[in-house]
């Protein structure tokens, strides 16, 4: 089963995209166009939807310039989708992969992608039909297993860090608290790298919270207080998938709460999914009521910036994902049948990275379902921190960040 | 009264920063530094304030590499504020003045800063002590009169500008509704440079709200499902001060209408002041509540991430900024008394500006109070879109906006 096969391909991007998910894409093409075994590449429109609808983009005959364009662009360039397949409808994909001869097929995205792979490459295997099935992964969340981290989680990392930076010069200047809801239902990795904008010792995020811990409002009101009467200020960054004691999520349990108490509420019968803003208004509400002595509070949603704000992303990162893409090709023309492209960090004075082929059971494990989220180690006693131990973690991996000036000293008035 | 003046000078900032403001104050510290009336060039700490309780930054004597840094720098570097002096808290300022000797004022703010520096001049004016008040503009509002437009805008403007080119390829990938609220409570200027996101004909933002217009809900959702029956997808620009028929701000009335039906809801007795978050909600709610076919609608925030996003500000609006913080300086010594420095865009092809001084009643009128809307030109006629000649007036102003790259075609299937 080693030797390369002949026949076509399909790539195809699912679920969220990334600033950096193209580069992936991209990285893929080019050694698609340089290898005489694929025949045809084609780039299925809106992910596996774009399979059973017989959509295609005809890739190999992109010109260079128009590869190179797309690579620094974020956003699934295909298209993604959030259909998570079943066994029936895999094997409607299978089926138009016979119909066209496909003998490689290239998937870039999180979980559910690596998970969808696995299903397809069984179908064949049991039909014995030669199929390469590459999971190539990608998620600001950096979320997956097997790898050391995740394409696309650089520089979403970096626009946070960045923000940040400015969000503290900001609440600097005016004072007040300044709550940031950052992206993360299940992992606080992205959370956690707005402590890269810490430069001054009283610079913020002076709090931090992540759902890798349960958020207490009354910890977190007795938090921010006293941050408060220490500075005078105080920059918070929040995941959105905090959760209480017994793990609800917090932005649906705002919604509850309320629903509760409205039932007259003309929007009392819709429901919230995203729920950000709900949360972000909560603990706006909260401070102002408790905390007597603060004047100015403030949430943002950063949202999708975070993962689609152009011509921002991470050198390192944009690097790493297009080597997975050409990876990606790499190891189906002489290596197992079904794979998924990891990075791993090589032992070195200074950062640098390579791939493995891991499985894809390992990426994405169904049962029992499970994620890699911030490791404890990273994180405080009280659960209301970061601890400067990450930033060796995730440094290397945001590339640039903006430098910054400031007066040190105060003057005494003259004429004294 | 047109010869320089020797002694000492103070300079503020003041409002909410922008991305450029300290290069404003780097301009006047520059041409400080080269002047010899000019004795001391002292930087009160939050605007105003810093001037009664006496906290200063000795500004000549910083060097030339911090400078440079503190230049590139979002959100004011002196620190700022939201005091609104009246003129008991005008004559304590001037008090200072008198006691330190100070020549020359330089404050860098809106139009409150600009009435405030209307105020101190009437009092030095009065008291026929020789004082040269100017102000220099800033605002990411671009809300000035008197000036074709203020520094800070630019900058502001690229953010979304760029925030929009990646949300709308974000939209393409995964469609649905976004929606973003943007800063903006009395004009629609930034707002609008959401339309700089558009290259191709089906490109987002594909409605925009202003605060020139009233918005009406129904309309809103009949807009929406217009655009999303049409393209499978909608990218809205909404600016955070839009009000109803009888100008009541959306944001606040949405509080309100809450707290009349929810009467025993635990923070009801609490305003939301920024009620961005409350409107976002509200919109998401409405649309899935009345677009049955509508699965995935979601609202960000951009919050202060328009003002103060590091290393990422316009070019031109870096240079005007500069510019007019030099020219501040200049004006002082050698024209009248007190003013504002106003941005003139010169005729020709291609855009460049130079800069005079008007009158800081100009810039700031109090009775009746006036800011600078935008002009109806620019507005279509049923007041959800803003119209491609907007570009001519703000293109210029942003710089360098990323270039994207896509895929034209879809190929046909093969093997047919």
């Amino acid at each position: 089963m080693s030797h390369p096969i002949r026949g076509n391909a399909i790539i195809g991007q699912a679920g969220g995209p990334t600033a950096v998910i193209n580069q992936s894409l991209v990285g893929v093409i080019e050694e698609a166009q340089r290898s005489d075994h694929i025949h045809h590449l084609y780039g299925a429109r809106h992910g596996i939807r774009g399979i059973v609808n017989e959509q295609f983009y005809d890739l190999k005959r992109q010109p260079r310039n128009m590869l190179k364009m797309v690579a620094q662009t974020p956003a699934s360039a295909l298209g993604a989708t959030r259909d998570r397949p079943d066994q029936n409808y895999c094997e409607r994909i299978f089926k138009m992969f016979r119909k066209f001869d496909v003998r490689y097929f290239f998937y870039i995205g999180g979980n559910d992608s690596a998970e969808s792979a696995r299903i397809i490459d069984k179908i064949a295997s049991d039909s014995k039909y030669e199929l390469r099935v590459l999971h190539i992964p990608k998620t600001i969340d950096n979320d997956l297993l097997g790898t050391d981290h995740c394409p696309g989680y650089g520089s979403a990392a970096k626009f946070v860090a960045s923000a940040f930076i400015g969000d503290n010069l900001d609440n600097r200047a005016l004072q007040g608290v300044k709550i940031n809801i950052l992206m993360g239902r299940r992992t606080g990795f992205l959370t956690a790298a707005s402590i890269l904008a810490r430069q001054r010792p009283d610079d913020g995020p002076h709090l931090v919270y992540l759902p890798e811990r349960p958020f207490d409002v009354d910890q977190f009101v007795q938090d921010v207080q006293e941050v408060y009467d220490q500075l005078g200020r105080c920059v918070v960054a929040i995941a959105e998938g905090i959760t209480d004691c017994d793990g609800a999520f917090w932005a649906e349990k705002m919604f509850s709460m309320r629903r509760e108490n409205i039932e007259r509420d003309e929007f009392g019968n819709v429901q919230l999914t995203a729920g950000a803003g709900s949360l972000a208004d909560y603990l706006v509400v909260i401070l102002r009521d408790r905390c007597k002595n603060i004047k100015r509070v403030r949430a943002d949603i950063f949202g999708y910036l975070q993962r689609s704000f152009p011509d921002y992303c991470s050198e390192v990162d944009a690097w790493e994902a297009r080597l997975v893409g050409q990876m990606a090709v790499n190891y189906s023309l002489d290596a197992e049948r079904a794979g998924s492209v990891a990075l791993v960090r090589l032992p070195s004075t200074t950062y640098s990275a390579g791939t493995k082929l891991v499985r894809l059971e390992e990426v994405a494990p169904v049962h029992p379902p499970k994620i890699k989220i911030l490791p404890a180690e990273y994180i405080n006693e009280t659960g209301n921190n970061v601890l400067d131990s990450f930033r060796e973690y995730v440094r290397p991996l945001v590339g640039h960040l903006p430098r910054v000036g400031w007066f040190e000293q105060i003057a005494q008035p003259w004429h004294r």
